[in-house]
């Protein structure tokens, strides 16, 4: 029997790992070249795949793909483009599944977040109902660490890593010259609507003078007074106050404190940027000296301050989804379970993906302590591991990494031209 | 002869690296101990000299000596407090030297920029005038890198790694999405008054399609419509469009842009923030999806990311400063000299501060390109060997950096309180 192509795309926002995945999806098909024929990628994620835009990783040298695991962002491109159901998005699906025919595709691997989780689920159910049988494996990322089906999402842990490094760091600054400068100190990080990065910033304090002082989530509605009052505190008590904000965070009402209508010189709204609203606000009713950070990408794109945990299990997702498929799996989330916390142990295992698509893991509650600014012991000893250890990158001589830049080709098309 | 004893200060805002100075100062005092009597170190920098607040560097232990050679921050306090020339702040230089004979000070050691040194060289003269003989060295220390005198200030190599890296790899994230996503990306730095830490994110750029495809300086008056021009420019032939910006931009008529009057949802005037609203008028403008980073005191206290270089600068300037003092040698900066560009050469050599006091080292302008955008060989010459080497710091089995943390005890005071 021929062995049959795997077509591998990236979906929605890169992470600093994602490449780390590819990586782990090429290596394990190469050890399996008996079962598996090329590995094509498609360019801009799914975009690609659908405009027949396909890159073949055969170009990829063994050096290439150690050098790929280390590199931050999509090689191949990533893109939001959401497919819809069925009904909706029908001529899409038989699109992508002429693409599959058309280049032999046995395996689809979609690497992404929930909408890739559902795309992948319909493609599977779709390419069965044509008596096709791909085989379908949804592979696990996204920084937000909200995906269903997994323990944690590759992408996270670096993303924890580099919050919680970041908090110590600049705490440990303002600290310095709080007694004449700087007494209050914003770190604004992401995640829209779930609090697990901001919650990375409270892994730095260990006892109750550490800093963060105050966590302000998008679990926890804002409330100005009791806001002031805690900052107060934290000076009084220990001489600065070091925050963490989420860009998610809303007022009791439920707006985003990011979009309470800030305007620059030009006129212009402003969208994003919590942590300046919350420190003019601190420096308007308390009167203190602050700073402010807006950490945006570079705190998705740090692939110098990686997790080696989320290194590793980025890699080991992507590996895994081909064992999956080769294995007969289809539909399924090469979801990483946790089996134990100290010492932290973990493996990969498939997970249906009607559990998984559409859903949104949100913090559970008794992560969030009473008070609502901290995270709660339980919280750190799920936190804890996937922060765990170093994995840098080579740097070259230059001292900048040495991440990999490629000129990739495409293969030949072989269908008419498709609009998006 | 009785050895006397050293009083070392860190003064101005802190670095990734001012306390591997503070440990290059007790190591080499512990290595002339025949010579050298106690290390005391003030708190919150000139204000602990003149409060006569002073802890004993004898309860640091070798093994807390490497941890605060890795340790950002002062460790010991650093403040904004500026001496005044002799006559307006007479009441202060005598204190100071009434605190020195109280503690049997022989050498003054000020870690810190352009003040420092002036205010190094007037106790230096003051204490000479009183028949003290007080050596007074300046342990160079600015992220800023505009202190003269020397080649380069420590903790501004480290500084200019960190923008460097977290330009390239916020860039490789955003040329990953461009296609359907954010096609701007704005990375605000430091650097209020020259453009040193908004040059080091040009070491990124070895090719015209690299980025940052635009960096904005503080010498180069900004132009809206040609700035808006080049972005286009980027955007089509790039895909994408990274730009640094220093937080010192200003516009033809000399007015900062980030105190472009921009309020808030409080009505708050917002300081800083050139970022978003140099993002926002691309927004406006030219339509494009952006992001923006404001890296703020991240970048100032990323030892994570130290240059090796600059980590092994701030040591040797500290240990310098004794040797110089113990050769007799007072009113003069351990100055970094560049002896050759490749491979880097450098030594520490004493200048006199008459040299260094109240001048300030601006960029070049034949470091900057001519469209004013972006650096030239020359300075990339300058800057790239500052940047070269990785200094991790070590890291506990939490996945934090073990920085130094340690409660330090007071010397007691033999003096009368004194108001500042």
């Amino acid at each position: 029997m021929k062995a049959r192509n795997i077509l591998y795309a990236q979906s929605g926002g890169v992470t600093p790992v994602i490449n780390a995945s590819a990586a782990g999806v090429i290596e394990a098909a190469r050890r399996h070249g008996e079962r598996v024929g090329r590995v094509l990628a498609a360019r801009d994620g799914i975009i690609g795949a659908l405009t027949e835009d396909l890159v073949d990783t055969a170009q990829f040298s063994s050096q290439d793909l150690v050098a790929l695991a280390q590199t931050p962002g999509g090689i191949f491109g990533s893109c939001r483009y959401k497919l819809k159901g069925l009904e909706d998005s029908r001529r899409e699906y038989e699109r992508l599944l002429e693409v599959f025919r058309a280049h032999d595709i046995g395996i689809f691997l979609y690497n992404g977040g929930n909408d890739s989780a559902d795309t992948a689920l319909k493609v599977s159910r779709m390419s069965r109902e044509m008596g096709m049988s791909v085989r379908c494996i949804a592979v696990p990322k996204t920084i937000d660490n909200d995906l269903e089906g997994t323990d944690n999402s590759p992408g996270f842990g670096s993303v924890a890593k580099y919050v919680a490094v970041s908090t110590l760091e600049a705490s440990l600054d303002v600290k310095s010259m709080a007694s004449t400068s700087t007494k209050v100190f914003v770190l604004e990080v992401m995640g829209r609507h779930a609090g697990w990065i901001a919650a990375a910033g409270g892994l730095v304090r260990r006892r109750e003078s550490d800093p963060p002082h105050i966590i302000l989530f998008p679990e926890i509605p804002f409330q100005e007074q009791r806001f002031l009052d805690a900052v107060d505190d934290a000076v009084d008590r220990h001489g600065y106050c070091s925050i963490v904000v989420s860009e998610g965070l809303r007022d009791a009402e439920g707006n985003f404190l990011s979009d309470a209508g800030t305007s620059d010189a030009f006129g212009h709204r402003q969208l994003g940027g919590v942590a300046p609203t919350v420190a003019a606000l601190v420096k308007d009713r308390l009167g203190y000296k602050y700073h402010w950070a807006v950490s945006d990408y570079l705190q998705r794109s740090a692939r110098h301050i990686a997790s080696q945990t989320d290194v590793d299990q980025a890699f080991a997702v992507g590996e895994a989804a081909v064992d999956l498929a080769l294995d007969g799996h289809s539909g399924v989330l090469a979801g990483i379970v946790r089996e134990a916390d100290e010492p932290y142990r973990w493996s990969v295992q498939p997970v249906p993906l009607e559990q998984v698509a559409n859903h949104e893991k949100k913090m559970p509650p008794e992560f969030i302590s009473s008070d609502g600014y901290a995270i709660t012991e339980p919280c750190r000893r799920y936190l804890q591991p996937l922060i765990a250890g170093q994995a840098y990158p080579d740097y070259g001589p230059d001292g900048l990494p040495a991440y990999l830049e490629k000129v990739l080709t495409s293969v030949d098309k072989k269908l008419p031209a498709f609009e998006l």
